[in-house]
């Protein structure tokens, strides 16, 4: 028997928050964590009401997709998650939803600009859309491929600076150090996204901001010399 | 005496969930359900407040519209409940609603289109709109005639697969194989009708999903071989 | 001592009402009622929460004005008030808010149209805006004028037809038989503003609706031969 | 020891109120309040959870920036607020936030019209928004730059009519006579910047409200013969 039971109770509580932050309607959307020393993925089961959820409930994978512990369907996305823990080495969480707005930016197959403050504090630059997958890519294997067009995407940037992806036609995925931080990503990118759609109303000409402000706000919190919060 | 008082709590249960799912002001909307071996159609009384709604209260209906019990007056939308019910024999409740977002597209008279998976995870296509009814449709028969208009737009379409209406200048109608699903089916389509106005004033010029997609994940949740949820 | 407790306790609840219903911030927004065999109107104070507000705390008034019970100021928006119940003889109570969507079309200073069913079923046809008022309504007796240049927009409207009006660059009154219907018709005012802002979002060409479906709804609640509801 | 415990009470329970009022999310957001006979201002501390925040967590600076009391992190916009006490003489509080609407103008790099009475009543005329930041001043004491670029803005300008600003690419900050008003007006903002959104969205040509109107509303409230409200 395997347990991780903290881990188990870890990703079961960031499913849960989900409902909390209003991201999710129905079971639509969840939360993954992995234990890196044992190379072990935690996740919700699929289909499952959020307050039905408990530890006993969350499956365990290891990075090939076997099944380690679980009676019940692993979420459907797992092999998104798993594609994404093997390529993205930083990352200890992962969190995907519908989330209103963040879905919005991903249909209309956009890039999410960082149009001020609140973005750059989370997400260093535009939060970049995937290619929109292929008849081949969905026809076989689909999810493993939305993680592979995730990973594409990334071939330039460093998921740890940039922790959110919006899916073509689909919606978000965000990460983290951990399931907690996962989550705050869905969160903010969720705030941001709505943000955006207001500031282009207003003025549809704004463009991002510039690089040095960029620069100041996501390593005022994110970087070596980081002055926000208690230390 | 009928009896069947489980559907006329299913009934119930479901009107007070539209309350719950934030859809419905004072008495607006209505569901119902159909015992279909009996052939007999439970439906919400005509303006009466949800929290005041009880299983008693439900009035039952043949499918001639013959009352069979029920001291209330019966929504006045009963007439196209019914005409629904004739013809489209696989389901087994509907839900009418003037919840916000499904309700602009219905009164901007535009079908609905399918912009993402959230969408054809539930809806196999674009949601339809009828056409405008004529004064002569309006002035005899209106509500009997908004049945009929529905059936007429779905003259090509499945309502197994397609489980969603616009009715012009007015609202949507949602159904399933049951009257949880037709409420599912409201919450749902309210969902992506906010979703895809968004996603419009991103990308004015954004299309619908591919065929494959809309089968992938249509197919995906209600096919043979669907795989999400569990068994 | 004049009493009139029953129309003072209505008056308070439905002031209350405003906020449970989310359509005022702080103190913004008032209810009135009148009693027409005595010709006393009750009113709210002014500037005072709604979770302080009492029965005893409403001010009592002539329709000349005259103060006839009451401690403290009334609303400033009073002479409003009574200017309408002057001259539309068939109301009982009043209701203004700054709720949001409404105030969005009276800043706009456009005609909120009738895009559908709900709205026909509450208000015949367009809700007006009144003209903007000129510098001398304003500079002198502002609140008496605003009054007037809603009685000068309906010379041609029955405000039992049409139970509410958008006052330019300010906000919505409403009214009805009795306050809890003044109130009701500010919720469903706010709930039409914001569908039809959406509505011609989707579809800017959008017109209003026909006559005949107009005359339809509208006199389905409310004409003689009514048949929504429970009689 | 310094004391000031109904300040620090009275800055504690405003910035729980920022979160009351639907403000914030997680830390962000902060208020200060100034106890001017003193020369003492008690800000936030950074990146506390506001219902972890109690009034022993609040920290005490003098105008120059010296931390007279706290073992907290003050908040990374201390400097922000300082410079706007040194400046804005006749004000006791000050609040930030990322509320959703007002940030989309400050992103937009708009000044927020004023369109109505709403706007009228508590701001009088437009809500400026600051000149973009140049790369100097965001790369060399950034947070007391933010407070300078606003001090520039009002130079022509009285913060005691007008107690908001929109910091461009940023995010509000408003005040007022103690932390209170500052709260209020930030809640006052935000619903003004919503209905500002939707108000040029329905008529893109609408103008501000004239002079007139401005005056006769700001004064009706703030004037020295102010008459709303109980004296």
């Amino acid at each position: 028997m395997i347990m991780l039971n903290d881990l188990k109770e870890n990703v079961c509580q960031a499913n849960v928050e989900l409902r909390r932050q209003d991201l999710v309607l129905y079971s639509w959307g969840n939360v993954s964590g992995i234990d890196r020393s044992k190379g072990i993925v935690a996740i919700k089961p699929s289909g499952v009401a959020y307050d039905e959820l408990t530890a006993e409930k969350i499956v365990l994978f290891d990075l090939d997709g076997n099944v380690l512990e679980g009676d019940l369907n692993p979420s459907s996305d797992t092999p998104t998650h798993l594609e994404l823990y093997r390529t993205f080495e930083s990352i200890g969480g992962i969190c995907h939803t519908h989330s209103k707005y963040a879905t919005m930016w991903a249909q209309a197959c956009k890039d999410l600009p960082c149009l001020g403050k609140t973005h750059a504090n989370n997400f260093y630059g535009c939060v970049p859309v995937t290619a929109v997958m292929t008849q081949e890519q969905i026809e076989a294997d689909y999810e493993l491929n939305t993680g592979k067009v995730i990973v594409e995407r990334f071939k330039d940037m460093d998921p740890s600076q940039m922790s959110a992806v919006l899916v073509a036609n689909h919606g978000p995925f965000t990460w983290g150090k951990d399931v907690d931080k996962a989550v705050e990503n869905a969160v903010v990118l969720e705030e941001v996204s709505s943000m955006a759609v207001g500031t282009l109303q207003i003025n549809p000409q704004q463009q991002g901001i510039s690089q040095t402000l960029l620069d100041k706000h996501y390593l005022r919190k994110h970087g070596e010399n980081s002055y926000y919060g208690q230390k």
